[in-house]
């Protein structure tokens, strides 16, 4: 059964919302009637405090949480150093957690944070994340959430993505433009909603350019770095190779790089090479690497803004919020 | 004056340790005349409750905290992977403070971490950080403190470091070997205690090795990363340039590689490059760059674990601990 605002459920009733808001608190100012008649409607129509009155009750930790997979990775580095500069500004500490992509660590953590402890949680899910009770779960229990960048799609809850199924197609139009015919996508995750968007996006591009598809080109890596370095070995060492990749995670660029020199392919005149990428060094790596470059700082600074709206303001409804900024293209010498 | 500890102080007044702890904490268990006695005494010697006795009652929080200039840095970034595998093992919460090298920040956090919110601290300094009466305090105040990195030389406080001035030594050395004749040195600080041991490093080994010393080849750069790029290029500009150069910190390789490429001088046959570095991508760089690696995990690691010890542990005196794990040079085509 769905829930209901505070707004609606004053509807129902015929009251003001700082009446109802008034007799939930127990306010001295409403009568005994009154009172009864609001709870009652309360608990029919399942109306569930929203973050902010919960909040209202709890917001004494003056923290907020970041919970993400891994914080040495340039774009959540960034996204941090966005994050905390909104959160220094308005008086918070910020407690990161490191899910290390493991799910279980990421239910732990979640649970951990009902104690009272944190006032607001940032969040960019696990690669193994398929199931967001326990994000459903932390955000019934009151505690405002933004999910960034991977984000839980079909949950109800604020959002702060890039367009990643353009950038997917931007990158996968970008090789083929530079005359690449058979082109490979390098994902982490088959539940990742950002690197499927990114895959639909290449997908999508290969059709429009009516471009063969070959569902081995797309290549499933894991955390283990020798064993990617062997996925892609194995997949540019076929006879007629891919002449294209796209790499959906930074993770995954020095395997690349390193697969392509064993098997002495050179970058860009064999295979042409383009990355989701933040690394400052990539405009020096040999060679320069393309990149789409998300907008790490931004999309941090903007979650943490939309968090603290969802706590500092009445009547906001932060779990509707959906936000995007683009990435962009930064062309260079590995898809010469 | 200095403080003496438990132990020191149940030998001056000729009773068991266990006796003037319960003295300490008003036990029933000991005579009023004892507690005068040990109160007396305590208060004539200086007696601070150590860490681990003021924590036994603080300790609530299950939180570290830890203070650093920066997260988008591979040595931070990994020290903190490092960190968090400790702190994690231990059930403990990590908060993440980012001073960004402001000295006000420093205080500023670590005023905030008296109030009870974290059982113990790790800190690297800003590199405007002489002063060091807020760790001092915080210490005094009962909070375990275990520095890293950059540490407070002259504090007594329990420090994690790698061997600065040996590899400082090494990276000049190295430059020398490979045939340089005039070697810069890039710091960030003359405040910090790294980057000055490093630095010590340098000119003894130009000593020893008969190389000229110039003055002006040791560059303190800033936090602008354009008027980084434009201090080098003066210093590669001259007629008699450096042929060697050793970069203290990696937020200074981006500029050192566009500043050899603004003046077409070509990385390693004109300028040798040398850096301190933890960046995975170092090996794919143009060219690929030989670097000072730290050990940024096990430090991290190494310092968590001193504080847990210091959390955990009677008797166990963590000011007084220091410990050095060594960095190692991984020489690649810039130094060729």
């Amino acid at each position: 059964m769905d829930s209901i605002n505070i707004r609606q459920l004053a509807v129902e009733l015929n009251l003001s919302v700082g009446t109802v808001s008034k007799a939930l608190k127990d306010s001295y100012e409403i009568s005994a009637e009154t009172k009864r008649r609001v709870t009652e409607m309360a608990l029919r129509l399942n109306y569930i405090p929203n973050p902010y009155a919960s909040s209202l009750r709890r917001r004494k930790s003056k923290t907020i949480a970041v919970v993400i997979p891994e914080v040495a990775d340039s774009f959540f580095s960034l996204a941090i150093n966005g994050i905390d500069a909104v959160a220094r500004n308005k008086g918070y500490h910020v407690l990161i957690y490191l899910t290390h992509e493991s799910f279980e660590r990421e239910q732990t953590i979640l649970n951990e944070c009902k104690s009272g402890r944190i006032d607001g949680l940032l969040i960019s899910v696990t690669k193994e994340t398929t199931d967001y009770q326990h994000i459903c779960d932390l955000q019934q229990n009151g505690v405002p959430i933004v999910a960034f960048d991977r984000v839980a799609e079909d949950v109800n809850i604020a959002k702060v993505t890039t367009n990643d199924f353009e950038s997917g197609y931007l990158a996968a139009s970008h090789l083929i433009e530079k005359g690449c015919k058979r082109i490979a996508y390098l994902s982490l995750s088959k539940n990742l909603s950002i690197t499927n968007q990114r895959m639909e996006g290449y997908r999508q591009a290969l059709v429009n350019y009516s471009i063969a598809m070959n569902e081995n080109d797309t290549v499933f890596c894991t955390m283990d770095d020798a064993g990617n370095q062997q996925l892609i070995e194995d997949l540019l060492s076929q006879s007629n190779h891919p002449d294209g990749i796209i790499i959906s995670v930074e993770k995954l660029i020095l395997p690349v790089y390193d697969a392509c020199h064993n098997l002495n392919l050179s970058i860009p005149s064999k295979v042409k090479v383009i990355s989701f990428c933040n690394l400052p060094s990539a405009r020096i790596l040999n060679p320069s690497l393309t990149t789409i470059t998300q907008p790490a700082f931004e999309m941090g600074e903007t979650a943490a803004e939309l968090l603290f709206k969802g706590l500092e303001k009445r009547n906001f409804i932060l779990k509707e919020e959906s936000m995007t900024i683009p990435s962009i293209l930064n062309e260079r010498e590995s898809t010469l």
